[in-house]
C-alpha cells in the first residue's frame, strides 16, 4: 500500500504479510475513501483466507470478516466487499481450502479490476455534467488515490477533460486529516490536471465571488433516499452551494449506496481520535488537554444534491426515486423518463 | 507584546523600541485582532513620535501614520486609531516637540483604556442575549487577545457567566491561521470557561444534530449597512445558522464600524502570504509549487446578521437604519422604538 499518511512529502509503500496488518491500515488511514476501504478489505480477507484451519474453517473466516468490519463504520463499500467475500466462501465453503484460497483471491481480484472500470464508465456519465472552461470544487479525496484507480469525483474531472474540455479544480484541504491538501492535490498535480489549493472555511467567499461552476464530491455511504454520508465539511458546502445555486454533484459507484439504509438518520458517523484535530503532522496547534470533537463524516440531505452519478448513469431529483431505478437497470436520465415509464408499464 | 504567532505552547513577549518593529509586528501578526491592532497602531506611533524632527514634524509624522496604515488593509480600527492620533497631533502641532509625545501617549493609553471599558459594556448588553445553559459557536479569535481586554465576541460570554449563567463555547479552529485552536481555546481554558475545539467545517453538523444555541462573532469592518468582514470562514457559519434558525450575532465596539463606507462589497479584502496554508506551524501540508488562495476574510451580508451588539447596546434588523442610530446617541432597541422616533422627530 502507498501510506497516505505522509503523502505528499514522501513517498512511502508498505508491504502487509498478516490480515490484521492490512486492518490496522485501514484503521489507522494508510489507505483511505470508501472504494478503496472496499478493495483493501477484499484483499485482506483473501490473505487472511491463506490461515484458515481445516478445523472449523467458517468460523475462521467469520473472525476474519469481523476484523475488517470493524475497522471503518461509515463507508458501505466496506461492508459491501465483506459481503461479496463471503458469499463466494459461503458457496464453496465444501471445497478444498486451496480452491477456497483461491476463488477468495480471485473475488478480491475482480473487485478491484471492477472498481476500476466502474469509475471509468462513472466519469464518462458524468463528464457531461461539466462545461468547458469549468471549475469543478471537490472536498477530501475522491480521486485515484480514494479507489482501485481514476476516483469517483476526479473520474468525473478525468473523463471530461479526456474529452477536451478545460477544466481547473479548487480542491478544499479537508481538516482534520487533510486529504484534500495532501492527496487531491498532489495526485491532480502528478496529473497535470490545474489545481487551486484552499482551506475548507474559504468555499463560501469563492461561491460568492462567482468562481465555482459546481461541487462534486464523494461519498462514503448515501441512503436509499440520496442522503450523502460523506467526509465532514461536504454538508456546508452543499449548503452554500445551494444559496448560490451551484450545482451539487455526488459521485457515487452503485457499491456504496446503501438501498438497506431508508434514509442518511439511520448512518452511523464515525468519531476519530483527538489527535487528529490538536495536532497537525505532529505538531501540536491547540492547548493541551483541551476538549475536542472529531466527527468523520456528515450527512448531506437529498434536497440540496443536484444529481447522484453513478456507473449507471445519472439520478436526478427526485432521488427517493430515480435511485432505485437505476439498480434495476432502467435508464435515470430525465430525458429517457417516458421510456422509463413504458419499460415500468410493461413489467407490471 | 505577548507573541500570539507561538501560543499556545509557548508564551514569549516582545519588547519593541523603534516603531517600525511595531507596524512589522502587526504585519506579521504578533498581534492581531481588529480591536489590537486599532491600540498597537496607536501606541506605535506614540512610541515613533519621539523621533520626530524639529525641522518637518508634520511631515514625520505622516510617514509614521503611513507604515501603519499598510499594515493590514481590512481592520477599521486600524484606521480610526490612526486617526485619532492624527488629530491630536495637528491640533497640537504648534506646541513643543515634548508635549505632542506627551499628549500623543496619553491618547494611545486612552484609546487601550477606552477599548477595555467598551468591551464590558458591549459585553453587558450582548450578556441579555444568551439564555442560562446556552452554547455558543465562535470563530477565530475575538477574545481577550484580540483587544485591549476582555474581547468582543467572548465579552459577551464572559459578561453572561458573570451574571450567572451557564454559557458553553465551542471554537472553530479557524484555518489557515488557527486563532480558534491557538488563542479562543487558551484563553478560555485559562479563565476556566467550558471549551470544544473542532474544525471548521464541523459547525454545519452541530447544528444539524442542535448543539449550537447561536453563533457570536466579532468583526474587522461592518460597513454602514450592517454588511459584516470578519476571518475567513464568518460568512459560512453565518449561511448554515440562517439555514438551521439560529441567531447569529455580531459583536462590534463602534471603532469597527466603517459609516463611510455603505456596503460590504466596498471593504478590501486582505491577501495574505500562500504559506498560511501551505505549512501549518512550519509543517508543509501540501505539495511544493501547488496553487493556493489566502483571502483573509469574507463578507457576510446583512440579512443573515440577526443583530450587532455594540457598547451602544443592540442592532437589531434592518440594520442599515439600526445602526446609524446608535452612533446618534439614540437607544436602538425595539422597545425603545417609540422613544427614538420622538427624539428624532424633536431635533428635526
Amino acid at each position: 500500500m502507498l501510506d497516505q499518511r505522509v503523502l505528499p512529502t514522501r513517498e512511502v509503500y508498505r508491504v502487509y504479510r498478516d490480515y490484521r496488518e492490512v486492518a490496522r491500515a485501514i484503521k489507522d488511514m494508510v489507505i483511505r475513501g470508501a472504494p478503496a476501504i472496499g478493495v483493501a478489505a477484499a484483499m485482506g480477507i483473501a490473505l487472511g483466507a491463506r490461515t484458515l484451519r481445516a478445523a472449523d474453517p467458517a468460523r475462521d473466516f467469520e473472525r476474519l470478516c469481523r476484523a475488517f468490519a470493524s475497522t471503518r463504520p461509515t463507508a458501505v463499500n466496506l461492508f459491501w466487499a465483506i459481503q461479496r467475500m463471503r458469499r463466494v466462501f459461503t458457496r464453496n465453503r465444501h471445497r478444498s481450502p486451496d480452491t477456497i484460497r483461491t476463488l477468495l483471491e480471485r473475488e478480491a481480484l475482480a473487485i478491484h479490476d471492477e472498481d476500476v472500470a466502474t469509475n471509468r464508465t462513472l466519469g464518462m456519465h458524468g463528464a457531461a455534467l461539466l462545461e468547458d472552461g469549468a471549475t469543478v470544487l471537490t472536498h477530501c479525496n475522491a480521486g485515484a488515490l480514494a479507489t482501485a484507480g481514476f476516483g469517483t469525483a476526479l473520474a468525473v474531472v478525468r473523463a471530461a477533460i479526456d474529452a477536451g474540455k478545460r477544466i481547473q479544480v479548487i480542491a478544499c484541504e479537508t481538516r482534520p486529516f487533510l486529504q484534500g491538501a495532501r492527496l487531491t492535490a498532489w495526485e491532480l498535480k502528478k496529473d497535470r490536471i490545474p489545481v487551486t489549493l484552499i482551506t475548507d472555511n474559504m468555499a463560501g467567499h469563492l461561491m460568492q465571488r462567482e468562481r465555482v461552476s459546481c461541487v462534486i464530491v464523494g461519498t462514503d455511504r448515501t441512503a436509499a433516499n440520496g442522503d450523502v454520508a460523506n467526509k465532514i465539511g461536504t454538508y456546508p458546502l452543499a449548503v452554500l452551494a445551494h444559496r448560490h445555486a451551484i450545482p451539487f454533484y455526488v459521485a457515487a459507484p452503485l457499491s456504496s449506496i446503501d438501498f438497506g439504509c431508508p434514509n442518511g438518520d439511520k448512518i452511523p458517523i464515525e468519531e476519530r481520535p483527538v489527535r487528529e484535530v490538536t495536532h497537525v503532522l505532529g505538531r501540536q496547534i491547540a492547548p493541551s488537554g483541551i476538549r475536542v470533537l472529531n466527527p468523520a463524516f456528515d450527512v448531506t440531505p437529498n434536497e440540496l444534491v443536484t444529481a447522484i452519478v453513478t456507473e449507471r448513469g445519472i439520478a436526478r431529483q427526485p432521488l427517493g426515486r430515480t435511485l432505485p431505478r437505476l439498480v434495476e437497470g432502467a435508464p435515470a436520465k430525465p430525458e429517457r423518463k417516458a421510456e422509463a415509464r413504458r419499460m415500468r408499464a410493461r413489467r407490471r
